[in-house]
């Protein structure tokens, strides 16, 4: 158990204890003191070599729906199940934020908060309105697929882009590269949910952005390894893009001083989009271990072909 | 047709003269030179006795949902039909501000929109989701009806309180002051899109507050005459609210220096919640009048039993 430090582990183990109290929760440092001991890992992010130390681990549960840092681990156990944590709650909170996010993008609360900073009654018209807003969606999955269907009871028009076509109702769908072109020139806004792949580093670029309809905007809400923010921050000062809502940096957190902390249509939120709290994650553990206890399948596992 | 100033004239002509060539589009200062020839008004906050000089007028036109500031003239003549500026657009407007208060509300976007400000990143769990998060929706007509059915959409579950019981699906219904209170003991969320009448002066107020959960996040998008903005204020010191994003005041704009604009757990927005844009406005003027000059019965009057 290796996330949140001492008061993490304080609310884990409340969790746990209602759930399962066969379940003996050990901190990461204590385990490392006797790693025979440990069936199962619950890691956000592991120091390199570390998942190796425990030679009877049967499941490596990631504490988030992308397990990046995980398998960045030169040294991680492949042949261990890595599962990821794809749960409902965070399927919802992503969906949630995703709203959030367009909707201050289509009222323009950014300069809201600009005005409100200074005092200021700052009254304008916001011309936007859902139904004529296509909003695109990049990666498919559970949260992608919630937050689509979400968008669309708000009325927007939602098309989807992702590695393999998804039939998703109401959702237009383009797959692959080839299609890549043709999807983002359709988009309003933009919104990032994909996983932390090789082919999804710096997906978001000058030659991406440029295919999006002058004055778009954008959501980075999956993993920061896909944007290039300098590229990002360029659109926005060219008036390519309107307007940002970023929740995920490649480093994490953004540095002090960056341009994008107080750039005017920049919103930063702090990697907050769908992390399930410790008592959800806690549940979907305990249900996983009791689960793979009675012999069934895990779900969610990590797939090396696909990259997560 | 008094609206928006010289800048606004020019759009709504440019508006009116796609729409219904044969309109002639006078400006106010103009028409009061002429006030025998005018046979429609336009109009969100004529001068005290300024609509009463019209001889010919055959409908005045309110320039937004409510037409408060037009009654509030001793002198508006009553005998004239007084349409409401209740488009479609509208209502979906609202319901698109709704969502992003009580999402901006649930996700906790002040704080985050502050930790923006100082340049910080401020890592926290917000707790919430939508299904665990009742918002209560104080007023159903087209707006309310709206909002809740979007609100439902993302997840909340929805109350509704409002003059008569309405039947709206998946929504709760209280009617009456009778039912008032166990309709706020019921709302982590309180939005009010009330009407501006003499019942509603003053409905949210240290009373009111005071039934309401501890915690509850409020939105006000009504009018201001609504809340007492003071026991709004004493409400988020308290804590009894745990936030505020409010787009109505009483007095409008809200005063430079008013506590309110820097307190940390309020979002101000200038009354921009539901505002069609003027093409919206104009094109549902036009529709309107060639409706009336067909002899059709005008729609979203005025109902002075009502007030509203």
């Amino acid at each position: 158990m290796k996330s949140g430090g001492e008061a993490g582990l304080a609310e884990f183990r409340a969790a746990f204890a209602g759930l399962d109290p066969m379940l003996d929760l050990v901190r990461w440092e204590e385990a490392l003191g006797a790693p025979e001991t440990v069936d199962y890992a619950l890691v956000w992010d592991p120091g390199p070599g570390e998942l190796a130390r425990f030679p009877h681990l049967r499941v490596i549960f990631g504490a988030g729906a992308g397990v990046d840092l995980i398998t960045a681990d030169p040294d991680w156990p492949r042949h261990i199940p890595l599962m990821r944590m794809a749960t409902p709650e965070a399927a919802q909170r992503m969906g949630e934020f995703c709203c959030w996010a367009v909707l201050s993008l289509l009222k323009n609360a950014r300069r809201m908060a600009i005005a409100q900073a200074k005092g200021a009654w700052d009254y304008f018209e916001a011309p936007g309105r859902a139904e004529l807003t296509p909003v695109g969606i990049m990666g498919l999955g559970a949260m992608g697929a919630r937050s689509a269907a979400m968008l669309r009871a708000l009325g927007f028009p939602v098309l989807g882009w992702s590695r393999t076509r998804k039939e998703l109702p109401g959702v237009e769908s383009f797959a692959g590269a080839a299609a890549l072109p043709e999807f983002l020139g359709r988009c309003r806004m933009l919104v990032c949910l994909l996983p932390a792949t090789p082919e999804t580093r710096h997906i978001i670029r000058a030659e991406t952005l440029a295919l999006l309809p002058e004055g778009a905007g954008y959501v980075g809400a999956g993993r920061g390894m896909q944007q290039r923010l300098e590229d990002v921050l360029a659109a926005l000062d060219s008036g390519r893009l309107s307007g940002a809502v970023l929740d995920v940096f490649e480093p994490e957190p953004l540095p002090a001083g960056h341009p994008l902390w107080s750039h005017p249509k920049a919103t930063i939120t702090p990697h907050v989009a769908s992390l399930p709290t410790r008592a959800e994650r806690a549940a979907h553990v305990a249900r996983a271990i009791a689960a793979f206890e009675r012999g069934e399948a895990l779900t969610n596992l990590y797939d090396p072909a696909r990259g997560y």
